[in-house]
């Protein structure tokens, strides 16, 4: 994999320059984007000259940064993972694109994105096994990141499609507080949910990423923040999870405690336990009126499984909508005092490893984050027997992206040791 | 006016077809629109053929019904305001527009907006004296209702952009709850601020349409709310009011009074007062992320206006902004309390009459509801010595649109009693 703090300091030290950065890219998008498909849309010789005129005194030091395809681009086409989009090219770049040109880095493509980033499964394969799914939507993204042909790579949450496709492709990733960064620009799935997050190689690379994009003091390299308390819960209401993801996370509670951290059990009041069932009512009516449009005029053209979501034969009671914001609302106000307790909690990233490719995984353990709006980072580093990534997931309050993260380089730095 | 409410009664009856309503407004246009300049994009040969089409067995009747230029239409360009958007085709409409036609309205054309909804002068002009501005920044919307082109109207609100337009031109209008209506496809000017709003003659026509395109029970009209309790703030706080703005504040008061309503005066508590201050900075923040790719590629097609909020000379730092939200949030949360001891608050819609073409007015009355998230609706009624109209505000807590609606019927009709 690419790692990005390290090529920003290559690049910020002159050891390799922008356009060196691009031909190990090329290199790797050659030898692994025809079977791996992570890319939508790629024009490489916008990006060399590009890296021709790229400024390395900058916090992003040049580097190339992809896009999941929901992402808005004025320079390459956007099609949302819909053929009703096929060839459609914004007049503008989304914000977050033109933030990370501003802080320095280089729009290195768009990765692909499910369809309205939702379930339908991509093209995308998962380069630990191409039998499975990198999993979604941002599918793209962390297959392209897994694969080494993307440094830093922006996608999408909306219910698990940050935190599961980093898990099942091995890979760092946080999907941020709510509203940290702005979804301006970005196809809308639910107002009230949709979230940006970040993936990378290491904790380090997408907190290095986060920090530049962002201007906010996110970086965790180099640093200590002392040994956090970390909270376990399995979230037994969420349902099952596999041997695999167990393992996965045993294996994180032993190596922090070894390092030193104190790991506490904690159960969720039933104020949070309550918004896991709500999710899929703020989902599905969000995302009803969001794709409004599509459904009216090209209901043709949309995916059986996403008709089964957003078109349903009864639609949701506006008050069942009404209702589910409410229990948001509380489980919101819950979970800052729930948070307090402790610094980081440690749970299942997802409920297995990458299934086959008729599905892009289950966000379980993810959609109560997702609907809370605290940061959550997928932590990589366990394997199963047949050599497939599962990550853990670790989960700060909301605000908290930074603690999040030196949290999850604490676990990363543990596991490695 | 066009009375949406009487319009869509005679559709209903059969008293009128579609068709013969579009003429009445065909016939509006003819005489109105070459000073009033209400409209950025007409095709009255598509409307035509859409009425042909409609049907009247629905909520709207087959009523046509205008959309600020800031609101994605598939079928009419949407510019923004902007040159920098000159001739721009969206590809998609966003979701209220085919909520509209969902209830069989149609889709009558996009009205004026200024620059990016912001603050420089739009060429609409008063319909009450060209010499005076119609307020801003749903110009087109306010103006087209007030001279007779519209029966209904979208527009939005961030500062003051509903209400203030809707006192100046003599019209009704609410600035709804925050997100009761998806601002998905509608140019972003601050997240956390950004609100659509309906405009029509009466109250009843903006509660009618309202009613319609949200599936919520909002109609107030032939229905007894009972007598409601007002409470009165002259907010001082947010500065001076023009005696024309009292006269027409006083008005309200004398006629709810002699209808037999309860009028307290109150304060509000510290943690509200202090909202209004960072009401700005999170508009000029947001604001300046929102627009970030115009900013960045296109500033010599920005007005000086916006460039001085939005390109600041010192940048806005990122902890002044989280602490603005963090004052913005413990507002919302004291709102909850001040508001439950009255059924709404009646104050200033705009410091005065509206002032001449060189601005669009001042948001000082409407910024704090605004921010607050909670319902505003403009009552029209009162006329100065000089025959331009000033509203009065009324406002009700969070999500009570039916109620603001109610208690701004009751005011409407005892102004007229």
């Amino acid at each position: 994999m690419l790692r990005a703090l390290d090529l920003a300091e290559a690049l910020d030290g002159g050891d390799v320059t922008p356009s060196g950065v691009v031909e190990l890219i090329a290199e790797a998008i050659e030898a692994r984007e025809p079977e791996i498909r992570a890319f939508a849309h790629l024009d490489l010789a916008a990006l060399r000259l590009a890296a021709g005129r790229a400024r390395t005194d900058t916090p992003l030091c040049g580097l190339p940064v992809a896009f999941k395809d929901i992402i808005d681009t004025a320079t390459l086409p956007t099609e949302y993972g819909s053929p009703i989009y096929a060839g459609w090219q914004p007049r503008a770049d989304a914000p977050i694109v033109t933030l990370t040109e501003a802080a320095g880095g280089l729009l290195l493509g768009k990765a692909v994105t499910t369809e309205f980033a939702f379930l339908a499964p991509s093209v995308t394969v998962n380069p630990h096994h191409a039998e499975h799914t990198p999993g979604g939507s941002s599918s793209g993204s962390a297959a392209g990141v897994a694969a080494g042909m993307m440094p830093l790579a922006f996608g999408t949450q909306t219910g698990g499609s940050v935190i599961r496709p980093a898990s099942f492709c091995g890979v760092a990733a946080i999907k941020t507080s709510f509203r940290l960064l702005p979804t301006v620009g970005v196809k809308t799935g639910a107002w009230t949910l949709d979230t940006l997050g970040l993936f990378g190689a290491r904790v380090v690379d997408v907190a290095f990423g986060l920090a530049a994009v962002s201007g906010r003091d996110l970086r965790v390299d180099g640093r200590d923040f002392g040994t956090p308390t970390f909270a376990v819960s399995r979230m037994p209401f969420a349902g099952a999870a596999a041997p695999e993801a167990e393992g996965a996370l045993e294996a994180a509670i032993r190596a922090v405690e070894r390092a030193g951290a104190r790991v506490v059990d904690i159960d969720f009041p039933a104020e949070i336990v309550a918004a896991q069932a709500v999710h899929a009512t703020l989902y599905d009516y969000e995302g009803g009126v969001a794709l409004a449009w599509e459904i009216a005029h090209h209901a043709d053209r949309l995916s059986p499984v996403l008709k089964s979501k957003f078109m349903p034969a009864v639609p949701i009671p506006v008050a069942a909508y009404d209702a589910a914001r409410g229990v948001a609302k509380t489980a919101r106000r819950a979970a800052r005092g729930v948070f307090s307790g402790f610094d980081a909690l440690l749970t299942y990233s997802a409920p297995g490893a990458a299934p086959d490719r008729t599905t892009t995984g289950d966000a379980a353990f993810n959609k109560l984050f997702t609907l809370l709006g605290t940061p959550a980072v997928n932590v990589p580093g366990y394997r199963t027997a047949a050599g497939l990534p599962v990550g853990v997931q670790v989960i700060a309050r909301f605000g908290a992206d930074d603690r999040a993260l030196a949290a999850a380089a604490y676990v990363e730095r543990a596991l490695q040791s």
